[in-house]
């Protein structure tokens, strides 16, 4: 079944390629699938790696490159000339992937690999699809697909069909164009198994086709294709003419780059990055957010300095800090995470702010008494004073409520001005809780102590 | 396009309903998406949808219900006797979806339920999946599939496709079985396309085919899927006999699913919900954390009355406990998290424990400086004393190594001993960082008083 890739597998590698010994292990990995063979190359340098890919049959070879890690593929390219990326590996690859690859090197070279590429109408393609934002319909789709205009029989469709079938490595659907390459419908591959020879397209083509414009944004396909749980998805210009095909492994990959981005954000971390990028770059994804935190902190500082005469009469009022601040933080997260997560699968229905809020409310509150009702037992048993265990107790269910109903707010407020609402998660919503929350502890404090 | 359903358009359905219209817009909902039609259920009450769905063709009935909000399915079906079950939807769906949707009823209903499907081969197909947990290769696969004997000639090999496929919605893959039914390779549409007509099977298949056993979990199915690019995955029993197939819209469920379920863990919520649960499921959601976030606080109180007597001495000392604790959560939530999502995407590499700590504790020890010098300079500058400038600083940096540290740690130890490392994230991480950093910060401050 499915290869695992072992330590003892990579040794192996290495000292294959060392040696410099030509059959064996080397000629064998071409048996390995691309994506397995790509991860052998995730785990060795690149100039093992530069050594090793000769070793590759040319159709594997750029299968390989595009399953690459994104990292350590622009570190092998950058090793490589443009004549050598153009015959090794982009002749044998698909213009959508192609043209994501060139995306990822610099301008010039770009440039350079594109004038080396030998067959005119794949180059024509890669350079019609560059012009697309990459996090567009236009930027994930292919030029490759198979369609047949509405007119022909069924014999002529399949005598053209056999011929584009050639250049694809998968056909999910057949596309049904007229005249004027508009896109009418499609044909699926049942129905021309099942069709009498005589037939013709018109007669059994379906007419409702679902597409998008080039335009539409990666996240919106995403949207749509899983939605309707589509396996292809035609993309049209803007005078719905059949330009290209995005296929699910694409936006399967979008899809986990949504979720990705939504868990780093809502942790903190500014820009994506994984445990395999360099010390620089996972600091710099990670300094903003602890910055705001900093500030955070001081800004509580702030605070908790205006009752400072409060704390010199009464010090055991510190020792609830934590608590306030920590049950603020999470109560926040929680709700903040609820909204952006509904907010991202679309989920959310059409109560109002006000339904919503009320909800959250009643959530918040039937949290907060059961942790008050807890706290004050602890604090009624476990310390002297009584105003200290008012005053906690009943900071902490104000908090809680406060926190809930901000953590859903804000959120929805973002969404709504067309800002990511990812954004209120992690540490925003951490901080700004932490500082609203020993406002209200402070504040409560010095109530209940003058009271009592 | 995509058909964008909004609040006029459900309330034009719930006045038709009510008014008891016959014609107009609800026969017309039938031109909709079942996908979207499903939407439109998702936001009516439960007796509203009983009153449209006679109203939907019998084919697109049981779309809708498959892509109906989990919730209101089981509501919906709830309030459906099991004839009616099995007739007006049961009939109509692919075996997986079926099995599925039964795997959501009471045990009684379910049998009652299968004892009235009319055909036989499907509820033994049904009967046959209900065995498969929800969450393994047999859970998800279904039994509709496409399978040709390698003997066969190509012209039997179409005979026997066109009758298989009457019963099958999409075809993706043929696959090829030898007379004891084990699985031997796949036939691809485009091979048979192409191929002459007095060809055979055993010419044109592929010997190469991945599969998966039906106890595989779904998981390690996605990420077969992912990893390969696959559009459908055979299933096969212990004796490597083909039993089933799934498809990659399953799995982009499944892949959803566990990313959602990540980002429930580190925001604090314990089970699986969305804004439109009860108030009830929602409070017990997130109160597991909360609680730990509340014991949390009280060992932090418990910490700092080890130093009241300090506190006494310099009150000012509390100003900074909620930044020390914040930081420490904040840098503790980020390094966790970046461990998880490599474990969830298995790109953590062959990395020692000890190579990753190395890594973490620079990223750790550069951000804490940055930040250590900022608090140290705000300190310097608004605040009279220098021991409290030099505690709060050393102490931030220790804090956020030590976070740093603690957070990768975690989530590869409960990894290494089979436990989801998400449990290492959120709350928990927090909660842990908090109390540490406190020891840290008054440990700090003690010397600090103490020394200068």
């Amino acid at each position: 079944m499915a290869f695992e890739l072992t330590k003892e597998y990579i040794d192996q590698i290495k000292v294959a390629l060392e040696s410099g010994e030509k059959a064996g292990i080397l000629s064998e990995v071409n048996e390995l699938h691309p994506a397995d063979i790509a991860e052998v190359f995730d785990n060795i340098s690149i100039e093992e790696g530069r050594s090793l890919y000769p070793f590759l049959n040319p159709e594997i070879a750029s299968d390989v490159l595009i399953e690459m890690d994104e990292d350590v593929r622009e570190s092998f390219l950058a090793s490589l000339d443009p004549e050598e990326i153009a015959k090794s590996f982009i002749e044998n690859m698909d213009s959508d992937d192609a043209a994501d690859m060139l995306q990822e090197l610099p301008d010039r070279k770009k440039d350079d690999v594109i004038s080396k590429i030998v067959d005119s109408e794949q180059a024509s393609d890669i350079v019609d699809l560059l012009h697309y934002p990459e996090d567009s319909a236009g930027g994930l789709m292919a030029k490759e697909l198979i369609k047949v205009n509405v007119g022909w029989s069924i014999m002529k469709c399949v005598r053209e069909m056999r011929k584009q079938a050639e250049d694809i490595q998968n056909v999910y659907t057949i596309y049904v164009i007229d005249d004027r390459e508009k896109l009418v419908g499609t044909l699926s591959l049942k129905r021309l198994l099942l069709a009498p020879t005589d037939s013709k397209v018109k007669d059994l083509f379906y007419q409702e086709v679902l597409s998008v414009k080039a335009y539409e944004k990666s996240e919106e396909v995403a949207a749509i294709m899983e939605k309707y749980d589509l396996v292809a998805l035609p993309v049209v210009d803007e005078l719905d003419r059949l330009i290209g095909r995005i296929t699910i492994d694409d936006i399967v990959d979008v899809i986990k780059e949504e979720a990705d981005k939504d868990y780093q954000m809502a942790s903190g971390i500014s820009e994506s990055v994984d445990s395999g990028d360099s010390v620089r770059v996972l600091t710099r994804a990670r300094l903003p957010w602890l910055l705001v935190g900093l500030l955070g902190g001081i800004l509580g500082a702030l605070v908790i300095s205006q009752y400072e005469g409060q704390l010199e009469i009464h010090p055991e009022m510190a020792l609830f800090i934590p608590l306030i601040a920590a049950m603020g933080g999470n109560v926040g997260v929680q709700s903040s995470a609820i909204i952006v997560q509904g907010l991202a699968n679309n989920s959310l229905g059409f109560d109002s702010l006000f339904a919503r809020l009320g909800k959250e409310f009643l959530v918040a509150l039937l949290n907060g008494i059961v942790c008050s009702v807890l706290i004050l037992g602890y604090t009624l048993v476990f310390e002297d004073s009584i105003n200290l265990a008012a005053a906690v107790s009943v900071a902490l269910i104000l908090v809680i409520v406060f926190a809930g109903l901000f953590g859903t707010f804000v959120p929805l407020m973002l969404d709504k001005y067309k800002i990511d609402p990812a954004l209120a998660t992690g540490p925003f919503i951490t901080t700004m809780n932490d500082i609203v929350g020993l406002f209200i502890y402070f504040g409560i404090g010095h109530l209940m102590y003058n009271l009592f």
